[in-house]
C-alpha cells in the first residue's frame, strides 16, 4: 500500500530523490564528506545572503537542540534574554534558557496573536539589563506569522541582539541579512527545507559566535567548539548523521531546481489557500484572522460538537491516506494541517477529500 | 562505482536492507511510530537482559549526547564522579562532566594499559564523596577492552554507581544486568548494531533514572524528561529521527537473524583474527597486546618511516575501495581499522590487498 501523505510540520513528506540520497554510507573523516559539510553550509548561508558576515553551524539532534546550543552559546552567562512568546515553541525557549541557569523573562501575547512591537519597545526601554531577545519567526503550535521586520528594528534600535527562531520557516519566508540585524537564525533541515529529521543548524553573526566561547552550559550543544572544530578540520565535532545529510543536500538541489525560496513560498501559498477553501467548503473554520495565517500550517477548530474526538477522526484521515496534525492550543479544541513538504495542490486536494470523508463517516459533516 | 567499504568505528557499513528502511516518511505523532519506538526500546532492553528493572531512553543526536545526558540526569548536582580514562572517549566524558559543572575527579591509566581494578578500588576508598564512577567499556580511540566485570564489582561493593560507555561494545561484547550492577549503559545505534547515525541511547535503572528529576543542566538532554513524556504519551518528547529509527529496527531485524549478540561477535573476532594476520603478513604491527585487544577496531602502527603520511596512504586505500580511520594516539604514529559493520572475511580480505597496493604504491612496503 500507498505511504500516507504527512500533513505535518515536520518529519513531513520528502520527495523519494530526498530519501534515496540515504542509500549511501559515508565516512564523516573523508573529503568526500567534508565536501558535503562544506557545500551544505556555504548553501544555507547563502539562503540568507549571509555574505561573510554570517557562519552556520550544523547540529546533531533535533531543531530544539539547535535553538538550545544559540542560547548557550551567544547569551553571555550574565546576559538576560526577552523571550517573545506567543505559543509553545516561544514557551520552550524561554523554558530552555531557564534550565541552563540563564536570566530570562517573558513576553506573553497569549496564543493568538502576533508579537506586538510596540510593547516589546517598551518592555526594552523599562529594562536596560537585557541583552539579547528571542522569537519565533512562524509559532508553528498555531501558524501565526510574528511581524520579523519591525520586531528586528526596535531590538536594532534598542542595542540589543536578536536571536530567531526560523524553524518552519526558513527557506519560504523572507528572511535576509541585508535587510535584517540578527545574531542568530535557527533552523532544522525538516521544515521548508524538506530534509529528513536528524539535524538542525544555526546560520550566526561571525562576531557574534567569536564571542560566545566558553558560554555554553553544554559540551555536546557548543556552537561555538562546533564551529571551531568545523573550521580547523572541515569535520563535524561528533559522529554527524551523514544519511540526514546527504538527505538534505538532495532536498536543496530540488530547492534550486524549484526556483529556490520564493517559488517555495509560492507552492506553500497555492497549498494554503486551497487547503482554507477546501475546508471552508467543508465547514470547517480555520483559527487564525488571515493577514497572521503563515501559509506554514493552518490550525483548524474542531467541528463544535460533543461526539468530537481527535483520535476518531485523525484515524478515518489517515484510513483515507493522509496524517493530520493535533491541535497545540490550550483554550480550545484544535486540529492542524501543515502546508509544506514535497507536496502540492494533487495532496491538498486528497487531503480535503479525506477530511470530507472522515467527517461524514463519523456523522460530524456539517 | 561501488561505494567504499567504510572500515571505521561509525559511520560504518550499513547494509542495503537498514538503509532501504529509510525509504518511508512517517508521522512522528502516529502510532504506527510510537509502535516503532517501543518495539525499538523493548528490544534493546533486551539486549541486556534489563527485566522490569531497565528502561531504554532513546535521544536524538550523536552518541555523546547521550552520554552527556546520561551523566547530567543521573549524577546529582552535588554528586561526585570519577572517571577512569584511557583515551578519547574517557578524556571527553571528563570534560563534558566538567563543563555542566559537576565535580569530577579522573583516573588516568594513560593510553596504553587498562583500567586497573585494584587501583579503582583505592581511589574510592580514598575519597567518599565520588558518588559515580565512569568507564569506557571499549576505549575505541585505541580498541583496548576494560576489564567491566572487575570494574562493576569493585564499584558495588563500594557502594558507588556505575555509568557505563559502552558506545561500541553493547551488541558484540557481553553486557547483563543480570550479573553486572550498573546504573545506566549509553549506546549507539550506529556501532556494533550497525544502524546509522543519528540517535543512542541509554539503558537506564528505573530508580535510579526516576531519582535523576530536576538533575539536568539542559532541557534537550534531560534524560528524566525524555523519559517521562515517552512513558505518558508514547512519543519523543522532541521531533525524532523517524528514518534513523527505522533503520535501526531493520538493523535489529538483522542482528536477530544472525543470531544475536553471540553471533556478531563471533563475526567480528574472525574479522579482528583475519585483520590482524593479513596486516602481519604484510609486514604491520598492530599497536595493543592480544590480552587487551577487543574485536571492534585496531589500532596499527604506522611504517616507522620518515616519508610515512597518512593522508597519502589513505587515498591511495580508498582508490582501492576500502576507508580506514586516522589514528588518535598522541604520542605514536597510528592508524585504525575497524572490525564492525556490515562486513566479513570478503571485506576484510579486500582491505588487507588494498593497503598491501597502498603500501607498494606509496613505496612503503616492507
Ligand atoms: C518554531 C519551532 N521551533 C522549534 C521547534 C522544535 O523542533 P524539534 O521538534 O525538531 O526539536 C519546532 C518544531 O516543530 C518549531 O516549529
Ligand atoms: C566509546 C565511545 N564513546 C563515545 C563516542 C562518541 O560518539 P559520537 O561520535 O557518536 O558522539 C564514541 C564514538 O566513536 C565511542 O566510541
Amino acid at each position: 500500500m500507498r505511504d500516507p501523505i504527512l500533513l505535518t510540520p515536520g518529519p513531513l513528506t520528502t520527495s523519494l530523490a530526498t530519501r534515496t540520497a540515504m542509500l549511501h554510507d559515508r565516512g564523516s573523516w573523508d573529503s568526500d564528506f567534508n565536501a558535503m559539510t562544506a557545500d551544505l553550509c556555504r548553501r544555507l548561508e547563502a539562503l540568507v545572503d549571509g555574505g561573510d558576515d554570517i557562519v552556520c553551524v550544523p547540529l546533531q539532534g533535533s531543531g530544539s537542540f539547535a535553538v538550545e546550543a544559540a542560547i548557550g552559546t551567544l547569551l553571555p552567562r550574565d546576559g538576560k534574554l526577552l523571550v517573545l512568546a506567543n505559543g509553545a515553541y516561544g514557551q520552550r525557549m524561554a523554558q530552555l534558557a531557564e534550565v541552563m541557569g540563564r536570566a530570562v523573562v517573558t513576553l506573553d501575547f497569549g496564543e493568538t496573536a502576533p508579537v506586538d512591537p510596540q510593547r516589546l519597545a517598551e518592555v526594552l526601554a523599562r529594562d536596560p539589563s537585557i541583552s539579547h531577545v528571542g522569537v519565533i519567526y512562524c509559532e508553528t503550535s498555531t501558524g501565526i506569522l510574528n511581524p520579523l521586520d519591525a520586531i528586528a528594528d526596535v531590538v536594532d534600535r534598542a542595542g540589543r541582539r536578536l536571536i530567531i527562531d526560523a524553524m518552519s520557516a526558513l527557506g519560504a519566508l523572507p528572511l535576509s541579512a541585508a535587510n535584517l540585524a540578527f545574531d542568530a537564525v535557527i533552523a532544522s533541515g525538516n521544515k521548508c527545507l524538506e530534509g529528513v529529521p536528524g539535524m538542525g543548524f544555526v546560520l550566526a553573526r561571525r562576531d557574534a559566535l567569536a564571542a560566545g566561547e566558553g558560554n555554553s552550559h553544554s559540551l555536546s550543544l557548543d556552537l561555538h567548539a562546533q564551529w571551531r572544530y568545523l573550521q580547523r578540520t572541515g569535520q563535524w565535532r561528533f559522529t554527524p548523521p551523514t544519511h540526514v545529510v546527504a538527505a538534505l543536500l538532495a532536498a536543496l538541489d530540488q530547492f534550486d531546481a524549484e526556483g529556490g525560496r520564493p517559488a517555495r513560498l509560492a507552492r506553500y501559498r497555492a497549498n494554503c489557500a486551497a487547503l482554507l477553501d477546501g475546508l471552508h467548503a467543508l465547514g470547517l473554520q480555520s483559527f487564525l484572522p488571515a493577514d497572521i495565517q503563515a501559509p506554514i500550517i493552518v490550525t483548524v477548530k474542531a467541528p463544535a460538537r460533543p461526539d468530537w474526538h481527535f483520535d476518531t477522526f485523525y484515524q478515518r484521515v489517515k484510513a483515507h491516506g493522509v496524517v493530520l496534525y493535533p491541535g497545540k492550543l490550550t483554550k480550545i479544541e484544535t486540529f492542524r494541517i501543515g502546508c509544506i513538504g514535497a507536496i502540492g495542490r494533487t495532496e491538498i486536494d486528497m487531503a480535503i477529500d479525506a477530511i470530507g470523508r472522515a467527517l461524514a463517516e463519523t456523522g460530524l459533516a456539517v
